[in-house]
């Protein structure tokens, strides 16, 4: 009997994370000699376990499925709800009930660390009771935390993002060029600086911004900060300092709470605002020259007008590459990118073990960060400047992006 | 004699600026036999007192001009300098002679109100003295804010930026649309909300965010404010509310204000910070419900992501009539835009006398704010939707935007 597919988005979204549902519900939806139906869980297992799914065949016949693929944010809807560790919790048994009244034979979960964590627990549970629901993980995160894989699809495009934003903030800085100034850009990434370092892609020549970029890898010393500053302003007096939102004092007190208090997420993450306004205020009190600070925010997760090409293929692909992989019998795995070659750049999608994935976190190599933790090595660029490579064109309407909506 | 043109930019920076200039120097060079040299000055007036120009036919024969087109930011330099009231002042004549020295007939500043207080005492100062050099404005402001012409080069694709933005915001704050969230957009404008009124451009259905937009224009009340926003959750969860920075009391007391001190800039203008963070802070504190603040910042005038190809086009059309206009011997002009049809669109240059431009303010008129100020009007969709449509290719190298340097 043909068994049907189920898949989901969880965690924060990304500009290519709709790339890997349609990736999943295109290649599915093609073979639907093998599968029975095609569902979208909406708002994750949270929504599903309310009884929120639609069909996605519907999604390709009004023809919006074709629209989904360049739509930022999360079509199906995302969640953040973590399943007990206990495996004998009432919860497991009620989502495999589930599965059963649905004819779910295939269970696909778009998202990072956290979803990963589904993952795991969800394909432990099969395997102790014998369930053949085959459950696979897709990644996503622009943090690029993920380890085990190359990179993660939407870490490429906000990379992009990044990288094109902060060069035109250089240019934008620069305009006043008889004066001085800085300019502190504060870029998402809580633990790993991945997407910081990615601001490096936008130097076109020597001396030209960001000059300097920290990450939250190593340990953030304001006093030295300042004199690179100071330093960095001879050659570039307009200048650029791109950080992670994550910096810290090596003994995790991050810099944004040496001014003000935070919260934490339900996940005990803590929240984090205001290390570039940290910064700026420093830098004015210390150096006294006009500054600034930008936060890019969530503009780097959702902009659809940055999107890799590169990006958004591999997404798509790593969902094909997923449902076949559930085809050929495999579960408790992540769909991984393993590099094949950096020039020209050749990747191919593999499987790795999703309990060896989750609740882990890679960070930037120490070897790839320079000159005291304030700058990027030629390494790190090797590695990234693929990935941004190729343009997208997002259908328009009216002069703007038109997007999918459910 | 043939004379020699120079051209210069001033004041902050817009995505199309480096068009206007484009537009100068390509029709100015084109026109060789009617002009000797074409001169860009560095840093504006600042620089050209310093002796700081460059040959703009070099910039040309180096094939970058072309890439001048699209580049962000004022290629030439800007400054902020405003000359004296006293047109008795020693800098007027120091100037001429410099214009006498390099042989120059014709003057083109690109700017916004303050640009055009120069353009005024330059021409003034010409016919006082019996000076032949004519002097034209070349209007440029994201603010949209000078009167005698239908919108300013800058707005629109700083419009598109907003709009397409917060559309991009809206969907990216929804994938939790089982939870209830305020965001709050941060749109520049101190005095006029010609920008943050662009934000409605983003709705594409009833209910649609942004659901509610504040301008400077009317009076700001934090109290009522709250009771718009409980209400409108009711049908839009996850709700996106658009203000301008320069939001106020109406007694001239900025929204920002209320929480923190604030600096003035050289013209004597206040600077403004943090409206959206009050807000945020209010709404915690008020409604309890999960909130964030995003302060678009300078990408909103240096972005080359969301060029419009109607503002484009618009600006070099306005660089290559202003050096008609001068060749036919007009002075003291600014280049204006006059609307002949809404649909078809259509728009014609037309030439207006600075004196009445520099200094002056056109805010959103208040007819076209209506909900109590919290909500745009459909004729300012009617007036804006035309100026956002066109998409333009920006050169592309290494996968990012490949812009020109000086």
């Amino acid at each position: 009997m043909k068994k049907s597919v189920i898949v989901g988005q969880s965690g924060g979204p990304t500009a290519v994370i709709n790339g890997s549902l349609y990736g999943v519900a295109a290649e599915a939806l093609k073979k639907n000699d093998q599968f029975d139906h095609v569902y979208g869980m909406v708002n994750g297992i949270e929504g599903f376990l309310n009884n929120q799914v639609l069909d996605l065949a519907k999604i390709q016949e009004s023809g919006e499925l074709e629209l989904v693929k360049t739509t930022p944010g999360a079509f199906l809807g995302s969640c953040r709800f973590k399943l007990p560790e206990d495996l004998n919790d009432q919860v497991f048994p009620q989502l495999f009930q589930k599965f059963e009244e649905m004819n779910i034979g295939y269970f696909f979960y778009i998202g990072g660390n956290d979803s990963m964590d589904t993952v795991s627990k969800l394909s432990r549970y099969a395997a102790k009771t014998g369930s053949d629901v085959r459950v696979l993980g897709l990644p996503k995160t622009i943090d690029n935390d993920l380890v085990l894989t190359d990179h993660t699809p939407g870490f490429a495009s906000a990379a992009k993002y990044v990288a094109a934003t902060v060069r035109e903030i250089a240019i934008d800085a620069s305009v006043y060029d008889n004066k001085k100034s800085v300019t502190i850009v504060e870029i998402m990434g809580r633990h790993a600086g991945w997407l910081a370092a990615a601001s490096v892609l936008a130097r076109k020549f020597e001396n030209d911004n960001p000059v300097l970029i920290y990450l939250p890898e190593v340990a953030f010393d304001p006093d030295e900060f300042i004199e690179k500053v100071k330093t960095a302003m001879e050659t570039t007096p307009n200048l650029v300092v791109c950080i992670s939102e994550g910096i810290n004092d090596g003994n995790g007190t991050f810099v944004c709470e040496l001014a003000s208090d935070v919260g934490v997420d339900n996940f005990g993450h803590k929240m984090l605002t205001g290390s570039g306004k940290y910064l700026e205020n420093l830098v004015k009190e210390k150096l006294g020259v006009k500054v600034r600070s930008v936060e890019l925010n969530v503009s780097q997760r959702c902009s659809s007008s940055c999107l890799s090409g590169t990006d958004l293929t591999e997404a798509i692909n790593s969902g094909a590459f997923g449902v076949n992989a559930a085809l050929a019998g495999e579960t408790g795995k992540m769909i991984a990118f393993t590099r094949t070659s950096d020039a020209p750049y050749t990747l191919e999608c593999t499987l790795q073990d999703v309990n060896e994935i989750c609740n882990k976190e890679k960070t930037v190599p120490l070897e790839w960060i320079i000159n005291d933790g304030s700058d990027i090595s030629e390494e790190f660029i090797t590695y990234a400047r693929p990935l941004i490579q190729g343009q997208v064109d997002v259908p328009m309407k009216d002069g703007l992006p038109n997007f999918a909506y459910r």
